[in-house]
């Protein structure tokens, strides 16, 4: 079923599906890419941890009601997805200052935010993702200012249940990043992929860091920690 | 009744006033920078022709009934201003694209942006006044909400009346920054200055650059356009 390679991103390479235009195949790749790419690294099996992973977080959002692009699993490495026109906005929910935010604008690490921060960044690799405002965001893509106000709010939202999601498992999430797209009845939905890449997950007791944060910063084998991390989602099931 | 040197910046110094707690008197340097301070000059004559233009900009506004510092001026490089503790704030307001937008975001130069686009960046040196949005704005800074909402109307108005003034005298107002500081009643006032250093006003008909640009980008002699300035206000009076 899975038709011709439709674009390759640093994380996921996307496919058409022979003989529907409404759906498409994100297989997962190996590859680690940090820094706005300047760090990169290949570990085999990490394709299949981030597919595994995000497939429970879809499952578990689906089963909060929340629309996403996803439909399901296919094996390992590649889930069908239903086609959208990526915004081409990160939507940046942080319970907890870590990372980029800490070095940009000097907010001490783990500093917690209450009510949660929300950041949207320009989804464009030469500008190095930069930061924007809502109006900047009004003027770089299609979304109206209804729209916006919808994704900022489904962010928060789904930040909501994440966060009881993972601390089910004893982690804490710090923060994660979010991409929308448009589907092909005009809505907008949560699309792209949630797992430790894209989320700071702590280990709730240790403070143990357990996502790409070990990768970016050489703490450890990241294969192994998001092992831990799937085998503690089979679990939990 | 000049007192002791408060503060040193880029491109004043601060001194209190003798007797009076509650003003501050403003010294304009004659030096020029750019690009967060790397590249720097002086220019003999400078700060007399960005206090006197200041000087007549505030006196505009402050007859369309605009709260701000400014009391007079005092001398060619000096004025007299209110006390206020200054917000870590730039307000910059955009009704064409120039600057930094075009390298930060990729907008194209001479983009006209209807309405005029508002950004905010946190003034800090060491981070390279960074634009943040309304939320980090309220983290890193001591402002409410409603005074943050006032400070972005309150710009939009200004916009509103500099953009009158500067036509009147065949200039065309592309951006500009504001500051704003809270007084001595806890009032969020208009303060610091509104000058060719931080406004870029391009002649209406020929299009020539008449700011701080001409510096920036080695156009020609930035005194001569200064002097300019200044000509046609005074004789717009």
């Amino acid at each position: 079923m899975k038709g011709k390679l439709l674009y390759e991103g640093k994380a996921k390479k996307v496919y058409t599906v022979e003989g529907n235009d409404a759906q498409l195949i994100l297989s997962y790749k190996n590859d680690a890419t940090a820094f706005n790419g300047q760090k990169k690294a290949n570990f085999e099996g990490k394709g299949k941890y981030n597919n595994l992973i995000a497939a429970k977080v879809f499952e578990f959002l689906h089963a909060k009601g929340v629309a996403t692009h996803f439909e399901r699993s296919l094996n390992d490495t590649e889930q069908l997805v239903q086609k959208t026109n990526i915004v081409p906005l990160e939507v940046i929910v942080r319970n907890i200052a870590a990372g980029s935010i800490t070095r940009r604008i000097g907010i001490a690490e783990k500093t917690v935010f209450d009510p949660p921060l929300v950041e949207l960044c320009y989804k464009k690799d030469e500008f190095g993702d930069p930061v924007i405002n809502d109006q900047h965001a009004l003027i770089l893509t299609d979304i109206t200012e209804k729209e916006l106000q919808q994704m900022k709010e489904t962010a928060l939202t789904i930040n909501g249940y994440l966060k009881e999601f993972f601390l089910s498992v004893n982690l804490t999430l710090a923060d994660f990043k979010l991409e929308f797209g448009r589907n092909a009845n005009g809505e907008i939905v949560l699309a792209d992929e949630i797992s430790p890449d894209t989320c700071r997950l702590w280990d709730t007791e240790t403070g143990e860091k357990m996502d790409k944060d070990v990768f970016r910063e050489d703490l450890g084998d990241l294969l192994d920690v998001y092992d831990k991390i799937l085998k503690r989602l089979e679990a939990a099931k």
